[in-house]
Formats: structure tokens, sequence, C-alpha cells
């Protein structure tokens, strides 16, 4: 099933995508989804990120096709970032005029759907909800130039996720690929990681209460390129869809 | 005026502390604190976090009286807490049982009122709702051993913060202590900071939009001390007051 949130008849709901119709249900994602009867087509709603985390987890350096000449982490190594960095389907990235050098990274989005701490690899899939494509949008100079990663993962508009939740897919093999005005730039699938999806889950909630429609970010794969102002990024998750955002420069500031 | 959060009568309210009352106000923190009439004894309440940040962000290094042997970095430099981490007066600090190293890190913390984006550093003071008291607990181990403090700064319960905001305070000069079962550790005022107040939250605001209950821990002073299991720690800001917390161990897992 595929659930989203949409903005549609100027209120925000709760829908599950059906072709290309999409349809009203009562309450959150994590409810019952039961159908109001509403629907709607698809192209007159307005795409929202999925959920509204309270946060959200990356796991860096987790595909050996990405690490380079670093040596694989020993064993999944997280990193935050902020909420107020979160983008939906379509909305633009925004590019701020002293980043330098902007990347993308395509990556398979783990939703979280029950409260877990303390759960092992072999229930992780309990408490996760389903999947979404993301891109953790990556500035590389403040990465490299910063103590942490604040503003180099969660500058506003650094975190798209969407279009939607597809609950039906296990984590064991989902390819993921990123493209560049139409170039796929980057390509892999969760079979391919250094951690699996379910062990970077359970080591966070050894430490790290995660609620219900908090997102975890399993890594990105090879190589990633640049988004420039004027260019659209998307991420293509097998089972999920495609998650496209148009990139552009912050508005000069008076 | 001392704004806290509360849970009384089986409800979580907030309210305004006079004295050894406190006066139920309707709505949240940011409104218009308008007084129900209902009204207990302070010593009745259990104190909450003040605010439900969406997110919290710390300073590192920004006393030089910390810094040590590090160069005093250049400007504010931010990293981000997660919410889960957060605690208020009263509740404990868990420290898991493979941590290590577990400091307290005593700090003034500002409360965001306003959302914020772009602020001059002379505008700040508008968007600031007030100040409370934090502790930034550190896993000393993990800060230095992982690749981002996801952990070290935010395991749950590693944010504390209270007992309320002091919305009549200016953010030149607040002193703050820290206390480990009576014994002062920490001892500095803000006008100390390497990086003022209002220049840390106009840098962040430059790239991050804050929201209404926000926190932004401004920094801690000087050496810090470890806490153990059976100690009480007591963070105690001038014009404030104190937030105290015991500290226990984490239960073994069967």
């Amino acid at each position: 099933m595929k659930v989203a949130r949409v903005r549609v008849s100027g209120k925000t709901s709760t829908v599950v995508v059906k072709g290309r119709s999409v349809h009203l249900v009562r309450g959150g994602p994590f409810g019952k989804l039961a159908p109001t009867g509403e629907r709607f087509p698809l192209s007159k709603v307005q795409l929202l990120p999925p959920t509204q985390p309270s946060k959200i987890l990356a796991i860096r350096v987790n595909y050996r096709s990405h690490a380079g000449d670093r040596p694989a982490p020993e064993r999944p190594e997280p990193f935050l970032k902020a909420p107020n960095s979160l983008i939906g389907h379509g909305e633009p990235i925004v590019i701020p005029a002293d980043a330098g050098r902007v990347d993308a990274e395509g990556e398979v989005v783990a939703v979280i759907g029950r409260r877990a701490k303390h759960v092992s690899e072999e229930r992780v899939d309990d408490y996760v909800f389903g999947y979404t494509a993301g891109n953790d949008v990556s500035a590389r100079e403040w990465q490299a130039g910063d103590g942490q990663w604040w503003r180099a993962k969660s500058a506003d508009t650094f975190t798209s996720v969407g279009p939607w939740i597809e609950t039906d897919l296990g984590p064991e093999r989902i390819p993921v690929r990123t493209r560049v005005d139409g170039k796929e730039v980057q390509a892999a699938d969760t079979s391919e990681l250094i951690h699996s999806i379910r062990s970077c889950i359970a080591r966070i909630t050894k430490y790290v209460t995660l609620e219900p429609g908090d997102l975890i970010f399993t890594g990105t794969p090879g190589t990633t390129a640049e988004i420039r102002p004027g260019v659209t990024v998307e991420v293509e998750v097998d089972g999920v869809g495609v998650l496209s955002n148009p990139v552009i420069a912050e508005e000069p500031r008076g």
C-alpha cells in the first residue's frame, strides 16, 4: 500500500494512493487507514513529506562503493538531521549563497511506525511502517570544514523525502537510483549495504528511542553528483516511485 | 516572569510560577498567558521540560576556559541534539551500560519564541522568549570515537532543561554554575562566551529556520566533571533557578 500526506481542498490529509487517485483516510498514517470515501486525482493534490518526524537519522558511509579509499565503518555510524530541512516531492531544494559544492545523495529511507527502544535486529521489521525515497542533500565544504554536520546536512530544504511510503517492501534488496536532469548518477540496491537496514535501526534503538514517523536514511551509494541551481534531481526507489525536486539558488538578501 | 510546563491533576499545562505557587494559563507558553484562575502549590506539580522543541542546537567550545589547548573557534560552531534526549527537572539521567565516561555540561539555554530565519544579531532578542538552565550530558568516549555526535549528546535522557523559563533576562551576563552532589564543578557567566548568544543565534538562522520552543544551548565553561550513577547534578542559572537531576545506571538487559 502507498501512503501519502497531501494538501488538498485547503487541508492536510493522509491518503492511500491507488493508481492515479488518492483516497482520503481518517487520522494519521499509523492508524487504521479507514477510508472517508473522498477521493481526488493524484494530479490535483500537493504531496507533502509523508510524515512529520520528531527526528531524522542517517547512516554515513554504508555502501562500499561510496567508501572509496576510506575504511568501511565497523558498525553503523548514524548522524542526525533536523526537521527544518524537510521537504516533499516537487518542492525546491534551495542552495544557500555561500554553500559551495552541494551534492545529492539518493537513499532508501525507512519510516518508523511504532515507538522503538532496544529492538533486536530480528524484530526491527515490526517497527518499520514502510520505505520511501530520500535525498540527503549535502554541502561538501561545510561537511569538511565545520565541527559537526549541522548545516552541511540540515540547512533548510536539505532533506527531501517522498513521494509516499510503500508499506509492502522488505528491506533486503531495494534498488535505488539517482538522476540529475535525467542522467543516472547513482545506482545500487540495499543488498549492497555494509550494514543492513535492520542492523542500523537495531543499533540506533540501543541508545535513542524512535517514534512513529521518524525517518532513517540508510546510506548513499557510489560517487555523488553536484546539484546546481537549475537542475532537477530525482531519486527512484523501486516499489516506491520517483522523488523529484528542482534545485534553485537562495534569493540574494538585501 | 517564570513560565513552566507541568503535569498536574492528570493533565499537562503551561503555568506561570509565582513564589511557591503555579498559576495555570490558557494555551501554550507562546500565547497570551491568560490565567485560568486555577493555582496549585509548586510542590504538588511535576515539572516537565519547559517546551517541546522541534529541534535543539548547542554551541561547541564557546568559553575559552573550556577550550583548553584547542584554538577558539573563529565562528559559532553549532551541533544538533535530538528531542528524544530531553528530560525535565527531577527526572533521572540514565547512563547506558556501555557509555564509558559521561560528563555534565552546565549551560545557559535560550528558548526561541518566534519563527526565525535570517535574523540579524541586533534583532535576535525579539525572537528569544527567555532563558533556562540546561545540562548537555556528554559521553566522552562516544564523542571521541563516533563519526558524529549522535549518541554522545543525544542518547535518551542526555538533555536536561528547566526548571522553567525566565522571560525577563538579557543575554549579556547570565551566571551559570554546575554542582555534583553539592560541590561546585563549573562557574562562569555569559559575558565570558567567545561568541555571544546573539551572534550564535543569528548565525544559526542564516541556514536553519528556528521554531517556537526550539532550544539553543550556548556553551559550557571550564573543565567538566564526570557524573556517575548515584550522584545528583545541579545546574544553577542566576535569575532562573536550579535544574537538578539524579543520575542512575541503565537497568541491565536480560
